[in-house]
């Protein structure tokens, strides 16, 4: 057994660079000796204090460093925060991608945007596949979730089999295709695993998360009651069986389906072509080819279920959609749940969709949506399923994995086989002795914004928060320090803090102040410029929080001629 | 009957100045000819789109302008949604407040922070009374609500009784004082309530509201299995019930109790001295005295049940509290629900919590709270009771007021008796003939930044999003206009654009393109700065933006000596 080699064992190492204590972003390594694998290369979207920021995604510094030791991305499934990053992590880290065929058909779709100086190898594998990368092999093993093509995977290393759950849920009556892989995972657990690594998103929520068909029935009925009204309908573009759903409802009903929205164009094209979705002939018609069928026999699938701005439900709620007007004829139905963080955007666009008279149902009123994760009792079957001898939990907030740490608990699992960490990069060392934290390597966020990467930090963060509340007042003017006066200015110029027509005193006053330091500084010589420049910031601060309670950004320059 | 004065009889103009469409800001007016009176005086709070801003209270223009017709200000209860505006309003609009004995001492607490003219006239009412107000008379009824002594309004004018239903639920085992006088409601039903004003908050949920003892069971049920642990309970500061239960709770057990936090500790005392609240001699204990008490024997009561950043808790949870430092030996409860746009700062202390190795338990685990607002089958039996003519949802998103108004209709009650209005100010006349919308007076949000009310607006927001999003670049040079050169500069200073000093390239290139333009300019003698300024804008806006992405605000500033 393992005892024997005790001495030629190097030990495991496995870090996450994403999905601790923060919401996607997701990607976890496993390292031994001279072989790195990355599961996952997902996105974050940006907190309220990164105003301006378009994504997050993972630092990788380490990888690049260690960028020989890398064999490959390993991809769990096809949504953003899986493989997200996947565009920018490629640039620099060009090794080769694994996952299945919807997911890698997204990959492909998102890759055509970006240019590689050396085009990225994708290898499509299936459930059940086992591929070799370096000194470890893979397993994929299918798992229900709301995206198709969604698989765990089993990886074995030296230091024995690490299970990696994925994104999860327990469907016992799926769409299309099966049911998770139960008995293969049962073996697996059979056999011994290492470490669990398994997904904690739902693991505040109750009992087991409901059958996608649940969504299915209630469509039904709503289409039954509904056959006087246009329907459309808000999902994510991603829920390849849901919109398999409500095309085959549509189809049954004698409702023609429009697709709208890029990425809903986007992947539902993906989707038909790679078998992933059945559509009949000529069901699907184009937007531009609405009026040629009465609006009763008609199904509008779209983006915009998140409330998103410039999305294509957004657009037909603010009536700036090109094609589409939404009116007392029409039914709009949000199949999905705001995500944290949305529900503001969710509930404004429904409540302009009221005001036009549309009929409107979301999950507060039907069950028009079901989660794709695992609640508290799915997530004991995986812990009973693949009996860990350690486990680390992931892919949640740190309040989530130390919910999960106690589900483990109560389920038998002692605390000191458990390991929660609220920092990425945290390195988890196993070893025939045993497991244990032993360093860190580096990890944090880089921020995406527009094409700029990593150029936005902390300081330009600051000064956007800080410019977002109180405003700027730039202070300008001309001095000549040879004779030692003022040529122009000072001048104000205000931006963001009050409205100036009608604080014109305030403003007189500000620059007064301005005026009286630069020249009390000429009269005394001093042509330190710096110096000037604080006392102007101070003074100003100082007078115009005392008169307003705002502490707009100053920003003094002057100029010597 | 009413029939024989039908040609002396006045239309009764009903309308809302806020709570129309939006959350808190609530304000109701009633108008018959000479006589003005006003339901509540709240304010509301930011959205995402007004950065910087601390509140927004209703416009109350078209009062000022009338306010010689205005009699009163009527409160049904405490809460910052009905009552915050009142420091701003009554500076303006100095006339008489009524309200319970609770509310008037929230109110007089308020006040105290602010300067007036002429003192406010605060009259106390108890429920049950009645008050005179020109035409009108005012019926205070006692309701349910999670603060005490609130009141709905039941005012009787020439044109018959408009029911305003306040905050409510109805809660069968109060903790103090008694369930919701329906026996009174169902009186004034019985005579005839013309119009029927009712809160629409819970209309999306099923049910009743649970009682407020319920949250009393759990407590108790949490204190008994954590004898060992110090307890921490962040909640509303105006749900004097809640504190009264966990004073029972902790007195019982032999906890002493803490107040901390500024309006908890104002409000805890207000309720105290007006005899809201039972304190038994000897229980509460200072902060500064926690150390000669042992944690377990302590109950600490404390703000910040929203993630406020600055609130105790907030504070607590990020280790800047100078006198409570959390640990392994705390159990924190978290005695509230997140209101909408909260969730994340709620999750974010929650998290750091638990990093210190806090137990800490919130709703999403145990019955910690209540809502304090009408449920469904709450609602319908306020429609039950009032049986009234017509009909206007109040206090709600549109999609809240639409949903009440099907609530109704499934009561029996004709669509064309409800009036449902996403726009405040807009004006629903009552005759004998029946009512109607009928015109609209002003109305909107005023914005209160620090010390401004009204002087952020539309521009200065639409800056701070730009400033916020994308930062800034100043752009300043000195020329001589008489000889036709560039004195100094053209400088570039950015804040919040990029990291400047990894982006010099970018910013040099940029400084060259502005230096083109101004010398171009020159050359040509074209000395129309504002002309140069805006091909300085619209030059170094495209190439910024093809270089990176983003769209910074230029201010381009030319100074001639």
């Amino acid at each position: 057994m393992a005892r024997k080699e005790k001495t030629k064992l190097l030990p495991l190492k496995v870090y996450s660079l994403g999905g601790l204590d923060e919401i996607g972003k997701n990607m976890t390594c496993l390292e031994y000796g001279d072989d790195i694998i990355i599961i996952d290369c997902g996105l974050g979207f940006p907190d309220e204090d990164m105003p301006g920021v378009d994504l997050v995604i993972p630092d990788i510094s380490y990888l690049e460093e260690n960028s020989d030791k890398v064999k490959g991305i390993v991809l769990t499934h096809g949504h953003e925060d899986h493989i997200g990053a996947l565009p920018y992590v490629l640039k620099t880290l060009n090794v080769p991608v694994y996952g299945t065929r919807l997911t890698l058909g997204i990959v492909e779709n998102k890759l055509l945007e970006y240019r590689f100086e050396k085009q990225p190898e994708l290898y499509c594998v299936e459930a059940g596949e086992v591929i070799k990368l370096g000194v470890f092999t893979a397993e994929f093993i299918h798992v229900n979730h709301s995206i198709a093509d969604a698989c765990a995977i089993s990886v074995t290393t030296p230091q024995g089999v690490v299970f990696h759950s994925g994104d999860f849920k327990l469907d016992l009556t799926p769409i299309e295709g099966a049911v998770m892989d139960i008995a293969r995972i049962g073996e697996i657990g059979k056999k011994g695993v290492r470490l669990l690594l398994c997904e904690s998103t739902n693991v505040e929520r109750a009992g087991y998360t409901p059958s996608e068909k649940n969504v299915g029935r209630s469509l039904d009925d709503i289409f039954s009651k509904n056959t006087d009204k246009r329907i459309i309908i808000a999902t994510f573009s991603s829920n390849v069986h849901r919109v398999q759903q409500i095309i085959d409802i549509s189809a049954r009903m004698g409702r023609k389906v429009a697709i709208t929205g890029r990425s809903m164009q986007n992947i539902v094209s993906a989707a038909i072509r790679l078998g992933y979705m059945n559509v009949p002939d000529g069901l699907l018609i184009d937007l531009s080819d609405l009026r040629r069928h009465k609006p009763e026999n008609i199904t509008l699938v779209t983006t915009g279920s998140q409330g998103e701005p410039m999305s294509a439900l957004y657009r037909m709620a603010m009536s700036t959609h090109d094609k589409v007007e939404l009116g007392v004829k029409d039914l709009v139905i949000i199949s999905a749940h705001a995500i944290p963080g949305n529900e503001k955007l969710v509930g404004k666009i429904v409540n302009e969709m009221f005001k036009k008279g549309v009929k409107v149902l979301y999950d507060a009123l039907v069950e028009v949506h079901v989660s794709g994760h695992a609640c508290r009792e799915e997530l004991k079957l995986m812990h009973a399923l693949t009996k860990p001898e350690f486990f680390m939990p992931i892919h949640g907030e740190y309040k989530h994995l130390i919910r999960h740490k106690a589900l483990a608990e109560e389920m038998g699992m002692s605390a000191d086989r458990i390991f929660v960490s609220a920092d990425i990069g945290h390195v988890l060392e196993i070893t025939e002795d045993g497991a244990k934290w032993n360093g860190t390597v580096p990890a944090g966020k880089v921020l995406v914004d527009g094409y700029g990467v990593g150029d936005v930090g902390n300081i330009v963060l600051r000064d956007r928060k800080h410019l977002s509340e109180d405003g700027l007042i730039v202070c300008v003017s001309t001095v000549d320090t040879r004779d030692g006066y003022i040529v122009s200015g000072p001048d104000l110029i205000s931006r963001g803090f009050v409205y100036v027509r009608e604080s014109e005193e305030l403003m007189e006053q500000a620059r007064q102040i301005a005026r009286d330091v630069i020249s009390e500084s000429l009269d005394e010589r001093n042509y330190d410029f710096n110096e000037i420049k604080n006392r102007i910031k101070d003074k100003m601060t100082r007078f115009l929080s005392a008169k307003t309670g705002r502490k707009p950004m100053i920003l003094p320059i002057i100029m010597d001629i």
